[in-house]
């Protein structure tokens, strides 16, 4: 095959054949093909789209190149979950402990953060002792004693995509539909699970900045997902302001618990039981009312916080942390961001409160960057919410920065204020598709 | 400036500044730029065009990659001409002793060919002693005394313009009016002649496979000429078949001397004559009729061939050899291509007739290839021609091939027939623009 004439195709907009997309990968993750010629691939991609056929050929072909593994060791159903990015979005952390409480498994790999704020699994390494790495056979174990695990994705998951995501990163080719897709659906498909729930996020916080996108995207990694044999379901959820009150390792921890407790029954705890109704209902436990009441038991009973618990446990970590806080690590510094002007809250953009987070220390700037666990942001007032001058709109949280001049500036930033009472969208946009 | 910023905003079609496209090749010849992101930037024009201001920013920021070289130690107008690629093209040996012969100044940088034939490089190199190679002032020299020359380009002229272009042919970019228009006009700026005269091929042997893409690019070509102070003018001529009787190295400077000595009055006369008559007019010698008669008066009256025989001995060559064809390569080894059925010739495709002429050892496979400057293809039947079954069409040539099964089946697979006589397009499609 001849690297030019298969650039040229999808340049004219002619489809590729399965053999042609197997090959393109193949011979790019052997680094027979350079990155010179990849990237010029990805360009006409990321303008001419690929056909939904291609999309599925291509997340195989990516799934392909490395290990795929085998859950057949788990003792019922595993259901995975991928949200597509966020700011303050720690529903892992809520709904894998939920799911396993209502009886189906939860085996999950995650990323961490790079730009802005911690993933998942820096959340989970702000617990004292806390261990992301595991033998698989370990992994298997505790899944099937617990319900659930959340480890870190290993390297020999979908080379292919690690080095066709850092080439998109620097060559502006990461704006495009069938490309986030194949990405998502590659790793979702090796990590092994029966079925995978796919929260798409929607708006200025998100990568789709509007619903049609957004619908795009979920039709299309539902139907790369079932062409892959998997049961697959989206559901598409606002992504205008911040997820819950906290954004931060530490912080997100301690809102996961309160939610867990039952304290708090907001935006995030709608979204958490929405999703959670979703992944049993996609792994066959009933309708998704009684799904959703099964959710909702979960947490009133207090059995969906044992296991975030023993999960913590299970995987090294002190779980008396999710009941006394102080042992997890805490802000020294803080500083109160005070509204400047009297109104409603018409928005908090999420992209700049993700700067602001970083410049308290909660995310990494590059891949050598360490990362403060303490630091964050915690909102007392809402999008919708109506503040006078002065009112304090939330707290910048740092163990190392002492003066939150440019981050207070940074999170003001975000806020925009309006006369009248502004509509506020509900978390789920669109229940499932 | 941001490098996939700039990438991204050609891919969402906003146009860049003249300060970002000066950036984007001043730091991609300096290295600072890798290839990975040059050929995303490409593949994002080549989908989505650039504007004409765009086009003209980069051809301009090309040209002043490298040397801009200064002509005005010659004494009078200069006028240059550039044809855009075909095979059988030896204009150039004609028009230039032409238009000296009726006082304007050719001063010619030409290039070698790679893929199919030789370039006009190739082609003077097949006269024995002939020199490609001058220093500047006995180039200016040259053309001074007898009113042209053509030497080899040099390194040090647009270095952007051989970078880009060897990405662009193994990343599927080359296919793109922009960017061809910036590739030709930027070696056609650095070369620095007071006038340019394109010479745009359409049809199946050209770039341009139909009149609409020629008129585009021979548009953007004079309007960008312009906008660098040029005085510009394109013609768009036939490149259906291949041009003239002869294609290989040696056969092309035998039809050109022919021409020259009044004896061929076909299509490349014709074409000759009007591309002399627009470089003429251009160069401000009179109208258009006025230049046509002067150009052919340098024909019939001998003085365009001993304006030729000139050049060649000035450039240390055997000016004998164009009156004497012994001098010249002789392919030793020749083989007559005949009629596979009785019609008419309805088209000579020229790409297949390049590749056979290649077979023959008349072009590069590579870089390293050697050029058999005897090889060769002479037709002795065109498109539009009656011919019967067994009859010769053309006779290949060459020094060192014996065996022409193949490139003789290449050859003859170029040709197509009918039962109706076809129309021939006349060979220049549009007189000037």
């Amino acid at each position: 095959m001849n690297i030019s004439e298969v650039i040229s195709k999808t340049r004219k907009k002619e489809a590729l054949s399965s053999e042609e997309i197997s090959w393109l990968v193949d011979s790019y993750v052997k680094g027979e093909i350079p990155d010179y010629q990849m990237s010029a691939w990805l360009m006409a991609v990321c303008i001419n789209g690929l056909t939904d056929a291609e999309t599925s050929k291509l997340t195989i072909a990516m799934r392909d190149s490395g290990d795929v593994l085998d859950l057949s060791g788990i003792n019922g159903v595993t259901v995975d979950k991928h949200s597509t990015g966020g700011i303050g979005d720690k529903t892992s952390l809520i709904i894998a402990p939920v799911c396993a409480a209502c009886g189906i498994y939860v085996p999950k790999m995650s990323g961490r953060g790079l730009g802005f704020t911690g993933g998942t699994i820096d959340k989970l390494e702000s617990i004292p002792g806390f261990n992301v790495e595991m033998r698989f056979e370990d992994y298997i174990k505790a899944v099937n004693s617990t319900g659930a695990a959340i480890i870190s994705q290993t390297g020999k998951l979908v080379p292919a995509d690690k080095k066709m995501y850092a080439l998109r990163d620097v060559t502006g080719t990461v704006e495009s539909i069938p490309l986030i897709c194949s990405s998502i659906m590659s790793k979702k498909l090796a990590t092994g699970c029966d079925c995978i729930l796919l929260d798409v996020k929607c708006g200025s916080g998100a990568f789709m900045k509007n619903k049609e996108d957004a619908l795009k995207l979920a039709q299309l990694m539902t139907s790369v997902g079932k062409a892959a044999g998997k049961k697959c379901r989206a559901v598409i959820t606002d992504m205008n302001e911040p997820l819950g009150d906290a954004v931060g390792n530490a912080l997100e921890v301690i809102e996961a618990a309160e939610i867990l407790k039952g304290r708090k029954k907001g935006r995030l705890y709608q979204l958490c039981m929405g999703l959670s109704a979703n992944m049993l209902e996609l792994a066959g436990i009933g309708s998704y009312d009684r799904c959703m009441e099964l959710a909702e038991n979960a947490v009133s009973s207090g059995k969906a916080l044992e296991i975030l618990e023993k999960m913590i446990y299970n995987q090294g970590g002190n779980g008396k942390a999710i009941y006394d806080y102080s042992l997890l690590p805490q802000g020294i510094y803080k500083h109160e961001v005070t509204a400047k002007e009297s109104g409603y809250i018409s928005g908090i953009n999420s992209e700049r409160i993700g700067i602001a987070a970083l410049m308290t220390g909660a995310g990494r700037e590059n891949k050598e960057s360490h990362i403060d666990h303490s630091a964050g942001i915690v909102f007392s007032r809402h999008t919708g919410d109506h503040v006078s001058r002065g009112d304090v709109i939330m707290t910048l949280y740092s163990s190392s920065v002492r003066d939150f001049t440019e981050s207070a500036k940074k999170a003001l930033s975000a806020v925009s204020y309006s006369s009248e009472k502004p509509e506020v969208q509900p978390v789920i946009v669109r229940k499932y598709i």
